[in-house]
Parts: structure tokens; C-alpha cells; sequence
């Protein structure tokens, strides 16, 4: 709501919740004080939202959304989903990852992955679009030249992600109490992290072969931000700057990609995109072991969730695709 | 430069540096990457300025600025000066506060001190704006109402600050390393904090009578952000409510200000104001022994900097005065 | 217990929980294994205390505490009771400050608020410590000497607390998720702190007549540590030597006050007592307005809690008063 | 010094300074304020040492300690180097890593690698030490049960690493000025971190055969603490319980080694080991990519210098080993 505030194409006219029915918006998010200042949170009414709208952003929890998702899609209002539900094509892979026989297999075929770096040309004209989760997203967007390449062991790509307390959400819980949270570095999910089905899924596409990723998130004390340091073993020897030119050309026309080399910060660092829309992208070559790093940062709760749901949204409707995402982050912050 | 990047009546022409001539902007402020793309920081020519400016910022060390304030000025450049050289009205106070003889005593007289929540008529026109201090923005605004209404003792009167790191600029120092600043809670010139004069000259001309202010600064461990809490003794007994419908009026028209009472935050937090800016005021009272505490939260580096030298730019020239300042606040960051 | 593991006078043969009862208490308290291997909670039972120990340490919630302290008291058990259910001597306060009328006024009376700074000689032999509360020690112990002294209004005490997330406990609430907590600075209860009511108690004593405290505390982003500010206005001039002789010959004697004074750090800063019984105090004097500020930085959790309570226990026993509580803090931290 | 203070078996008898010579001890680390009230830093004077000491621990740069360390240790003083002087047993490899000729090659030889977990047995009586690295420390510890056990791939280790501010030292630099560095994830040496020669070195000792080890350092915003994330390939497939039981009888008998699984906290978290010379470790296994990650998690200030510096000062002097290192981490932190 913060992103579409500004955004000219857009009016936002229902915001719903389970909680906080009846509140003003701005009470809830007080952020948005003096933004919205009438717009209050309702129940969510499938009927209110056909009759107001041409477009629902879902920010459903897991298997909560698979079940308005059917309803929204079939009047033909677009529907852009932030949940796991439809990121999956292989319907198999849900009761594997996600412990669920999913009910809508047709649709999972028709749900287009909201990764503009990939899908930008499905997502034109889109009707369900599925948003990468924050950690895939970075571990994709990081690995995307390599693979593509095919310089890298993909049966061998270990992404080692770093991510703030956002992440976790607003539900309160021991782990991001912060006198337990605060400073913390904490390995969690580290077998079977479930955005590794996601990112094997999208990295097998652009490899053009199967893949297999493995994935182990660390809690840190940040607040917001997610860097995935995507460790690679090199199928053949290559030089640094040949790395570097393979990067600058697969992003070069990319709105929010930001190639780091050199100059500074040296290296991507999430502290540096906070707040806006930009993934900083990086790499490290060892050649002494046939390594490379693939680093990719991100601001979770933008690129990694609603600056991301924008921009495949702008795609989908035909908007400039940088509509409402031009936020320049803060230095420092 | 990040406000004016996107400020549709501005074109930054020129960025002038000591430390960093030649140097793309964009490798120094690296949050700028993908924003100025070609802009690299030059020294500073008076020339330059005067042959392709049409104002100028001033971001220099107190003592410095005032040697090129009086250059521009009598050019009729608009100037918006960011240090403390031009905000205090006596020319014997900077003897008493900064250890220094002003040598151009006239300038002062003519100087109008950049805060629009008093000299908002002022500054329309002017072409000298000596901007407020980040502590002083907040002491001040925090007070406006109650001691423009009469209501407290005035010869008591103690802001008690506590301010994020950015506040101390990027020169290093012991203080400010990371581990010895993360965490801190730690007063710092306690006594005779130099922003107490210019919050003293204000609220005297608020007050209509001289006031005395003492202030007590202490660093915490955020970055951005400053809280002032002003406890005052009130002369008389009040309502809670009467105090709101004070703050409440007085700010009505205010773009920036916004009252904070009962609703969440609860009270003015810096963390709500981040990257905007905000000033978010609220009060507590304590009528048992007639003790009121004013708050006002703000970002240091927005409205208590740069932020505010814009609001005051686009007054001074004629801009509708929120114009490249309407970012709204993260929540969380 | 984490202090109490290398008492040498001590041995914890019974930690009782209502949430944990059953569970080894190294799973509760991780930083606790390998030190208490076998020990596990069980549910708080009167008998069995009164059986096993010669004294009981309780943390229990205000008003709960009253509960078990008679039963322990009338025994001749050592009680040392961390809630403020007895810290207050005149029964008329719990009305006001706590909203209920306290059931055993005459036990009041017999128990020993446990400062040891102040009640040292009562405290010999006590049966029943009640506990300060963590930002009345600050307060109190910053301001004993100047209060003592005669110099200030004691009509106009104002203390202005910072404080650490961990003060609020361990119970979840929205205000200490990280995200929320993360980079604060919060006032919270800025009306009538409950830790007034003490400070008032304690201060008359030691000013031997009425004196009157408000309290405004502040949620900042560290996780251990309380700084009080103690903001009084002096009743006639004195030479900043003399304030310094004032704390230096009160605080003399006492083994975990350290007078801080132009050497390093500058000022108390809680960072720097983090883990330990310290509380270093220290003073501004800004004679411009008769204003002087007592700092006293501790650790909440420790001097504030924990570590005074074995202080006041030691003495209550006959220990050398700092047994087990020698901890050096940690530089940095 | 903090460490020693409370060792009954050593007196600190002379303490040297580059920078502070002259001042008292404590007014350098004010932490040791009310500890060490007489000492002062004097200038490092071998004659001195000689004369007033029977060990010395140097802590002076790579490449500055190897001026020393011969004259000391050729007079028979017990030698507990904390750089990295005479870490490596290969001459060349100081060309290689480090960028310099060793003129001492024989003294190498002589060198004990201070990790008691590899090498206690020679530690005893030992004359000179050589302290682990901080990173090389958890590395190290992280992956003897599994590397020792010939269960991984030894081509293909990646330690994906996580530290704190205090790693970096004292000296001021501008990606450790607080505004920069808090709230930080920032890769750094990601090719050809130094530390991977000792740990190369230590594994293939406990490997009986060359392995190759790759490390990549991220910086993170808390201050103590390090987080060695080991990944690692499985040759053949094996029982998440036979891990745990090689883990658990590698380190049965290590008296700060503490095996984390599944009980809180789950993982090992730095947080908690915090000024303590306590090594946390854990383990994840994916089976179904065949991956391993081996964890451990130290405070880089103690048992990744000063703790495992008087640690293997007991073993080589013939104290107990635990003597002086018996702080129990703080709960929060």
C-alpha cells in the first residue's frame, strides 16, 4: 500500500483483513499517516472485490490463498498471488514440499512465475500471476548468467542466504522476540528449506536441464534485507572478467538489476537497497578451487514481496514497468 | 541529491566536494547508482556556481561555510546554508557559543532560519536560509505550542535528546567505530550543548519574551533518527485534552507535522520517520506534578537536513512546498 | 542461577516454573548448559521449598508474589522477592500506584527495600528483601548524593530513563517483535511510572524530608541496559569540583559504584556494565541555568535485578557482599 | 587482560602499548575499571619481559610478531603468539597467502597450532603457540567429526562465514564507522580469505590427506561473535543420528566444545556463546542432494583469540585447562 500510494495508475479502493476490521488503515500501519487518511481494513468479500476492483494483490498465508485464488481468476481480474500456492508447476511437488495434494492443477499451468528476469514476456497480459518468495528470488536472480552459461556443477549449488527479521513476518514468536533476535546469527530450515523447489524449478528452465539446489537460511540481526551468497563449483576454468561481461549482458537492460564490481560497496550488501526495488548483483572467483560466489541482495519485503508484485503487475497491465518503484534507498540507513 | 533526483522543478548541475573530486557521485553515494549516472563531484568554484546555478546548497563544516555564503549571496544566488553560520540572530552569541568573532554581522540580520513552522512567511523570497540543527528542529517543534500559549516556566525548560549515528556525519572517530557506538546509550555534551542557542533565540520569539533552554544529547545505537523529549513545568493547571486541542491547532496546516496521541505509535518514535520528512509530535502529561513532556521524532538526516533545506528551497522559490518530499516512511525498517 | 552457578556459598537445588516444569533448566536457558547438568523445573511448591532450602530468591509477577511471600517470611526462610509487591512501606501507595489495596501492611514494615547503597546496616540479617526495581536503582543511586547534599529542588526531579528490550521479559508482545523494537526510541508509561513511587520513598529518606520524582522511560533498540538521566535544578551555585568530591566521598566505599569523570568513557553508558554489578555514575553541570544531570548506567538484568539480588543476599547472610558477582564487563560488547 | 584478571595462577605484571604508553590500563579498556587500578601500559621492551615474566602473549600484527617471537623464545619465555606468524608449517605458504619470505622456517617447526581439540597433546610443555584465527577456529572445529570420519567430498569444502564488528580490531576504517556497518551484510574477501591455508593445513592433518578448503567472510551488524556455516558434499549416504554420533564422541570429552541438536536453540547462534570461550556445534544434513553443513559458533574475542590463548597457556604451563575460562554466557544478550 505504501508502493501504490504514489502509484498514478492505480486507486486503492479495499484493503482487507481478518484482524483489524473496522480500523483505519493508517492505525494499523501507521507509516501511512497522512497518506490514507479514510480508508479503512474490511472482511474479505469476494463479491466487494468483483463489484471494486480490477486487480487483488493476495497476501494470504501458504494454502490459505489456493482457495480464493480459483474465484478471483475465473471473473477475469487479475490476480497477483504472494503465497506459495501457484509458484509450483508440478503439482507433485506441493505434496513433496508442502505436504498438500494442491486441488487446482489446471491452474498451477495457467499462473505465470512473477520473475520479470525471466517471465517478463508471459507476465504481458497475465491473468495469475505467482510471486517468487524472497529468498528464491535472490538465489535466482544471482545464478541466472552462470547457469544459463552452463559454467557451473548444477548438481552442486549450495545457496547460503543472510535475511532480516522481516522476513519472518509480523506474527509474534520466541525466535524474533528481540532480546533473542537482536544480534543474532541463527542457521534455521537448514534441510528442506522450501524455496529450493522454487529456485530448482526456475534455474532448470534457464539451464535447460534439471538442477539441484540446496538452500540454508541464517537469521541475522537486520531488520529488513536478504542476501543469498549462491556457492558455485565451476565445470571449467574462466576468467574474472569474462564472469563480469556474462553478468553486465544478461542484465544490462534490466530496470532494477545493479551489476557491483569493484567500485563501491565492493560487494552487494541488502543495507544498501533498503527500501527500493534494486537487486545488487556480485560475484566472487576462486579459481584456486574452481569456486564461484553468486551474490545477490535484496530488500525482502520490495523485490523480494511488494516491489516485485508491482512490477510484474505493471508488466501484466502494461504500465512502464518502473511505475511506482523509483524509491532511491537511503545511505546510510 | 537523492530528494532532488526526482524533484520535477530541479536539475542538480554541479556537486562539489573536497575529498572526492572527479569521482562519479554515484561511486561515493553508492545508494545513487542507476540515478546519476554521468554527475561527478568537482571542487568547489565560486565561478561555477555563479556561471550555472541558480541556487546552491551548502553542506560545509561551521566556520567554513560563512566564507562562501557572502560570495553567493551578494550574486543573488539563492543560498540554503546547512551549517550553523548564519542561524543565530546576535552576532555575540557566536562568540559566547561558538569561540568565534562573526565577521559579517549584517548577513545575519538578513539570514532567515529555515524552519517553515515559524518563518514560513519569511522565507518566501528569501535568499539566504540558515538551516536549523537536527536537535534544534526537533526541540523547537516539539515546543511551539505550549510556549507560545504561555503555559510554562520558561526558565526551566530541558530537551533531552537521544540521536542515531548519522547524526555524527561520516568522519570517523573512536566514538562512532561499530562496536563501540552498536548499543550505546551515552550522553554526550551535556552541558552547553551548542544547539541550545538557536533553540533559545526561537522559542524567545515564539514566546515573546527571552526563554532559557538547556539541552542533554545522548547517542543511542540507531542510525537515523532523533527523538527530542522537552520536559517543561506548567505555570497552571491543564487537560490533557486542552493540550491536544493545542498541538492540534497549531499543526493543523502543518504538511510534515503529525500529531501522535493514543493511536499506535502511541508516541513519537524516529524509527516511523525514517527516509521521510516527518516530524511526529505527542505530549505526556503528569498533573500530580505538573509536568509535561513534549515529543518530537524526526528523521536527522531529512528533517533535521536535507529534507528541510528542500521544504524551505521550494518556499523560498515558489514551489509548491512538498514537492520531491513526499516519500513515505518503511514499516518496519 | 547464571551467577549464582559459582557461588561458592550457594547450591540451587530447586528452580521452579509454572510454563517449564519437567524440562532441564539448560533447555530453557541454553546459556546454561554444561553448568547446571541434572537440574530441571518443577511446579512451586511451599512445602517443598521449606523442606530443601534456607532461602528462596522469587520472580513472580506483581501481585502474585504477595501471595507466596507471607508463607515463606513466616517460616524464617531468607525471602529476597524481586517484584515490587513489598517495596513500598506506606500501604496507601499500592492504591495508588498499583490499583489494589495490599492485604499484609504490617509485612511491609518488616521487609527491607534492598539497596544496599542506602539500607546496607538493615539488611544484616534481613528476612525479607524486597527488591528495587531496575529503573528506580538507576535513578535513586544516581541522585543520593546531590539529594543528601541539600542542593537541588526537590520539588522538580525529572529522570529521563533509556532502557534495553529486555526489561519488558521474555513475554511476547507487538511492541518487542524485532522488527517493531529493532532501532526504537519509544516513550512509554511518560505518565506516571510506577518506579516513581519508590525513588520518591527512597529519595525523602535520604533528602530527610518530602521530595517529588517524575519518571519518563524510553524503549530503545539495545537489549541489556538502563541509563537514568536525573535532570534537578540546583538551589544555589557550586563549582563542578565540589558536585565531583559529593558522589566521590558518598560512593567510596561501595564495591560496584564507579565514578565516572573525564577519562574514558566520558559519561556512564550501560554498554560498558553489560554482565556486571557495576553502576558507574557521573554528572553534567551546566551552571548557565542551574541545571545539573546524575547519570547512573547498570545492567538491568543484573545490578538491576539479578546480580542485587545476590548483593543483598550476601549481606543478608553474612557473605563477603561480592561474592559471586565479580564479573568483569565485556569490551567491546 | 579481562581473562587474566581472575586467573589464580598468573600475575599481570607488565602490559605494552604502541599507542597508549603511559596510561593507566583502565582508562584504555574501561571495563577494567575498578580491576586493574594500578597498571599502566608501558612500551614493549624485551629486556623488560625478559627480566619480569615467565609467558608472554603477543598480540601485535602479522608480520610484526615474527621480530619478536624468536628473542623471546630462544630465552626459554613460553610464547603465545595470537598472529599469524608461525600458524603454517610450510614456509612457502607464507609466500603464497600472505606475500612474504619467512625468515624463521626452522621456528615454524617448532610452533604448536594452539587448537587443543587437534593438538592438546603437544601443547603440553610447549614453548611457543601459535594461535588459530578466529574464522579458522570455528571452521575448524565445525568439520573434524565428518572430515576425520572420510564421509566428504575434500575437494569441495565451501565455509560460508558470519562475523562480527569486533573482528575487525580497534582501528577505525570506513566500513566499520557505525552508520556503515550496522544492519550490514556484506560479503568480504570472498576469494582467497587467508584463514583457508590454516584450515587446509588442520583438515588434512585430521584427514591423513590433502584437502582443499574455500571460506567466504560476510560481515554482519553485531559485534562478538562468529558463525562458521561448513558446507560440505557426502560421499556416501548416512543416518542423521550416525552424524550426531560422531559429533558426539569427537567432542564427549572437550570441556568447551557443546554438541547443539534439536533442543533450544537449535543451532548454534554466536549469541549465545558471547563471553564465553564456549564452541556451539551443530549440523544440518540434506540427504536428499547429499549435503552437509557443519556449524559452530564462537565469540571470535575468546575462544577465537583470548579464551583459547589462556587455554592452551593452561595445557602448555600444566594448569587446568578450564582455569580462568568458566564465564557463563549472558541470556539475552
Amino acid at each position: 500500500m505504501r508502493i501504490l500510494a504514489h502509484h498514478p495508475g492505480v486507486e486503492v479502493v479495499l484493503a482487507t483483513s481478518r484482524e483489524y476490521v473496522g480500523k483505519p488503515v493508517h492505525c494499523v500501519h501507521f507509516n501511512l499517516r497522512g497518506v490514507y487518511r479514510d480508508l479503512k481494513f474490511s472482511e474479505l468479500s469476494v463479491d466487494a472485490v468483483l463489484k471494486n476492483c480490477d486487480a487483488v494483490f493476495l497476501a494470504l498465508p501458504h494454502g490459505v490463498s489456493l482457495n480464493y485464488v480459483p474465484k478471483f481468476y475465473e471473473t477475469g481480474l487479475l490476480v497477483v498471488d504472494l503465497s506459495a500456492d501457484f509458484r509450483l508447476k508440478d503439482p507433485g511437488a506441493y505434496k513433496a514440499w508442502y505436504g498438500f495434494e494442491h486441488p487446482y492443477p489446471d491452474l498451477l499451468r495457467k499462473a505465470v512465475y512473477g520473475l520479470p528476469e525471466i517471465h517478463r514476456g508471459e507476465l504481458r497480459g497475465a491473468k495469475l500471476v505467482a510471486l517468487p518468495g524472497c529468498n528464491a528470488t535472490a538465489a535466482i536472480i544471482s545464478l541466472i548468467p552462470v547457469v544459463k552459461a552452463g559454467l557451473v556443477d548444477t548438481e552442486r549449488i549450495l545457496v547460503d542466504v543472510k535475511a532480516g527479521s522481516s522476513e519472518a513476518g509480523s506474527r509474534l514468536s520466541p525466535a524474533d522476540h528481540h532480546p533473542e533476535r537482536s544480534g543474532c546469527i541463527r542457521p534455521y530450515e537448514a534441510s528442506g528449506h522450501r524455496h529450493a523447489a522454487e529456485v530448482e524449478q526456475e534455474l532448470s528452465i534457464v539451464a535447460g536441464k534439471s538442477v539441484r539446489v540446496s538452500m540454508v537460511p541464517h537469521a541475522v540481526g537486520s531488520v529488513r534485507g536478504v542476501l543469498a551468497s549462491s556457492h558455485v563449483w565451476l565445470l571449467e576454468d574462466i576468467e574474472e572478467l569474462d564472469v563480469l561481461r556474462l553478468y553486465a549482458s544478461t542484465y544490462r537492460n534490466e530496470p532494477f538489476v545493479r551489476i557491483v564490481y569493484k567500485a563501491p560497496p565492493g560487494a552487494p550488501d541488502p543495507k544498501y537497497v533498503v527500501g527500493s526495488n534494486y537487486v545488487d548483483v556480485g560475484f566472487a572467483l576462486e579459481k584456486r578451487v574452481m569456486r564461484l560466489t553468486a551474490f545477490a541482495a535484496i530488500d525482502n519485503l520490495v523485490k523480494g514481496a511488494a516491489g516485485q508484485a508491482v512490477q510484474a503487475f505493471n508488466i501484466a497491465v502494461g504500465f512502464e514497468e518502473t511505475t511506482g518503484l523509483k524509491t532511491i534507498p537511503l545511505k546510510p540507513v
